[in-house]
């Protein structure tokens, strides 16, 4: 059996070392059309800030070395220019040689990834993507350069977010620019505050609502009219599937443009197959096609697609799409849906918000987690999750993303049973707390109210009361709140104004419990999820409205 | 309705406070027989080590912090002396009062917790246990005291383990004795090597197979009749549920002395509950009864026992007994059965120990963690876990442990989907080489023999082959292994021995590797499970003979 695999990053390198794992005897060629393979994109934001010293780190195995383990043929510069499906072929164009030459295949897998769309607006000859080991050759030379001072970074998700913390531990003037009204939309606008604030404080210039007109020599132009200086811009707007060949070679192709595969990674052609970021996935939500770039992603899949040729495949698990970015020390982590894709689907949802601290509050060193979970109403599902803070998010994400893949229920989450002394985490886990605000909503036994539904429900008449200490409402509350503090609470109901009544606490745990006491004297009361620290996070502005008033 | 909770510290509480959020009308009185209530038991070894610099800090809540926010009524100094489940009355003592009481209850929840047995042999006037906030202090104390420089710690469990780094972490004189052949016996022995080397290089002693005959005022003696100098005992020598009041009341008692309760943490009388560590949970391994002393689980029970007795509880999900432990920058942490256990009940099983990086090698700070799986053969489900090392420890476990819980199989361990980013983990995690290690032995692509199995296949003429590189090899090897290096072993198979053949690496990757290229060849083929490391930590003697040879 020849099999041939287009693509030689981390699910083509998977599939072919599987390949030969499982069958000695095949024929294993594999066509990159850049110089290198097997390389860690995910490092390479570390490398340019210098985190990671050594460039070969990054660059963990060679072609050489794939051939004397695995006996895998590897062809780097081995540019694939055409796949002609009916006779089984490929053509290919060899880097430095003007050679040209056809390859049969048994089977074909496509694993060619997906390339940065540089928009227009952003063409300069400094400005840069940061995909392949090239592009951080190119920044870092830049960087190098003593009359670098000032960097551009446009578009703010997962590599314009570690390029910009990279850049700026270099000390260089760092610009972020991101078209949308938040930065990462992997999370919602009101989990993302802690992270923006922190790249404020380390002297990033955030630039939200903010979109470039043009790059020259010194500077970066944006849509308003103003200007800032840019010695070099790096590219972060977004990357599509890299699928012009398997296109143009007739396999279908979905609507956002990645292959469409079956369960067993499958293409429109019987003998040609498609991982990684250049193939759609199955929405674990949904059930439908979608899109997900996750190197955890590709590698799983490049196992499973040699599996099945080999003949032992099983159907592909749907995608959650966990991910996690770290940021000067905060943590930012999501799996599954956020409430900004809800709502535009108009897919009903419960929201929990907690803020646990991330382990016991009597051994030092642990400190509070943000933590908000998407519920299906009807069946009690997770729908998605998000955990921000400075210690211990990767392991909560981490057990929501097993509890959403494995059917557990949000109320379900109060029985995980997890690890627990005190420098670890909490008799009663966070991921447990969880469980128990979203078991309390599901039962009724506590309404709840959103921060952004906040202000309708005052212009409707509702009233607020602050269940806090004295102290804490006066170090900041929300306008036209009433204190009332918990311990009080019992006795001075009749000072709580008739009608429609919102209690909150710091977090929502006071303020739970105060809503059953009101509840149960009959009043009508709902408690803001997630208490005043999630209004405050969700209503602060992090958007700063021009560039102008940014850089004064 | 009127609650009467005998036991003040983690379930009990936990009852309390869920009792009266779901119900404002009951009356609920804490009977609490020791001067605290709501204290952290498991802060108290910290505190003696000063990690926890605040007495306080484990005495987060008072009787009046309950009354005034909650309106339970808590009575410390108060010890239940008899339960008449006819009467529904319980009787009891107030301390310093001469003064005895009897009070009538609608529902009774027993959460008295559990005991430290203190052995004959240990009696002394300066033998402490470890479990209530009078013992932390009457340690503490004599910690102080510049006469006392050293301190034998008896049980090598949790809290011996603990107490034994903390009372180090003082830089006196520390002695951990442990009757078994090895400390920890919540992991298995090879697993538990990392964890005894730390103990020794921090300068505490560690004597294992050893059992104290006597306490005198300066000294320890034991049976082989040598004796070390003790100016404090710590007995950490175990725990039994606290059940003799349950047992004075007919009610039902289980083989290992905790009180029989139903999936409602009901006991055998209808208006009686029993939580925490006095209780039975139900094995998720067997469905058995079982005992396992865990705060989680405490807590977890004690709001179950709360819906249960307000007419809203749900059966109880089984105890997995999820547990960790941190020694001096090892953690080492464990869920369901170990090996140990698992064979002496003959319960089939099959085995995965793995060594991979805590996250992705090329970005620093990472280091190898060990994991081992324990799996059911017929169903591919989960039986135990165990993870140890110094970094990420506590994720895996809890990822491991959800996945037990769940039902998820050690070969769908493969398809969970792990957040990753450099610094957090792998985009192929720790996790996922683990399912694919076991998917690889229950497919029967990579057979397996164990550590402990190899002398047994060499005695009957298996030739052991060690892939690593020559470098590698020389370092430390099996005794009598041939080396054929991984890259060679294609081309040299004529110099591999007929019959059956061990190979092994240093962790089991390259192993496998070997195993499959020699198997497709027709070799008859294990692989060394967990490889060189796992062999090594397995052979390594822990067990210091005898206590002289130690002290020498």
């Amino acid at each position: 059996m020849k099999i041939i695999i287009i693509g030689g990053v981390a699910g083509g390198m998977a599939a072919a070392t599987r390949l030969r794992r499982l069958d000695e005897s095949a024929e294993i060629i594999v066509l990159e059309a850049g110089p290198y393979v097997s390389f860690s994109n995910c490092g390479l934001p570390y490398r340019l800030g210098g985190v990671i010293d050594d460039r070969a780190a990054v660059l963990p195995r060679s072609p050489e070395w794939f051939a004397l383990r695995f006996e895998i043929d590897v062809r780097v510069g081995h540019r694939v220019t055409s796949i002609d499906p009916r006779a089984a072929t490929v053509t290919v164009d060899i880097a430095g040689t003007g050679q040209v030459d056809t390859l049969g295949y048994d089977e074909l897998i496509i694993a060619t990834g997906a390339t940065a769309d540089l928009p227009p607006t952003l063409v300069s000859d400094h400005t840069f993507a940061l995909r392949t080991i090239d592009d951080m050759d190119a920044i870092a030379e830049r960087l190098d350069r003593p009359d670098v001072r000032s960097v551009v970074i446009v578009g703010a998700g997962y590599i314009g977010l570690e390029a910009a913390e990279n850049v700026r531990r270099r000390g260089l003037d760092t610009t972020l620019v991101q078209r949308g009204p938040q930065i990462f939309p992997a999370l919602d606008p009101e989990m993302v505050t802690a992270v923006h604030h922190e790249l404020v404080e380390h002297g990033i210039t955030v630039l939200t609502s903010t979109t470039v007109h043009r790059v020259d020599r010194t500077q970066v132009t944006f849509d308003d009219g103003a200007s800032i200086a840019a010695d070099l811009v790096i590219d972060a707007t977004g990357i599509t599937p890299a699928s012009a060949l398997a296109e143009a070679a007739g396999l279908r192709i979905g609507a956002g443009g990645g292959i469409r595969v079956d369960g067993l990674h499958r293409s429109s052609d019987p003998h040609i197959y498609a991982i990684g970021d250049v193939a759609e996935k199955t929405d674990h939500v949904t059930g439908a096609p979608t899109l997900i770039a996750l190197a955890g992603l590709a590698n799983r899949d490049g196992r499973a697609v040699a599996d099945a040729i080999a003949g032992i495949g099983e159907p592909t698990a749907p995608a959650l799409g966990t991910s996690i970015i770290g940021v000067f020390g905060v943590t930012a982590a999501a799996v599954g849906w956020n409430e900004t894709r809800l709502r535009a689907a108009r897919r009903p949802h419960r929201i929990v918000h907690v803020h646990p601290s991330s382990h016991a509050s009597f051994y030092p060193g642990g400190s509070a987690l943000a933590m908000k979970l998407l519920i299906d109403p009807d069946t009690d599902l997770l729908l998605g999750a998000q955990v921000v803070g400075r210690d211990g998010v990767d392991k909560r994400i981490d057990v929501l993303a097993v509890a959403m893949s494995a059917g557990i229920t949000a109320s379900g989450l109060k029985n995980l049973e997890l690890a627990y002394a005190p420098q670890y985490g909490s008799a009663k886990d966070p991921v447990n707390i969880a469980g128990y605000v979203a078991e309390n909503t599901a039962r009724a036994l506590v309404r709840t109210v959103q921060w952004h539904e906040l202000a309708g429900h005052i212009a409707a008449g509702a009233s607020v009361v602050d269940v806090r200490t004295p102290a804490e409402y006066d170090s900041g509350h929300i306008p036209g709140a009433l204190n009332v503090p918990l311990d009080e609470i019992r006795h001075r109901m009749d000072g709580i104004p008739a009608g429609r009544v919102i209690v909150h606490c710091q977090v929502g745990q006071r303020g739970s419990t105060a809503t059953r006491i009101l509840s149960q004297a009959g009043r009508d009361v709902t408690n803001l999820d997630g208490g005043y620290l999630t209004w405050l996070a969700g209503t602060t502005t992090t958007h700063q409205p021009t560039m102008k008033e940014a850089l004064v």
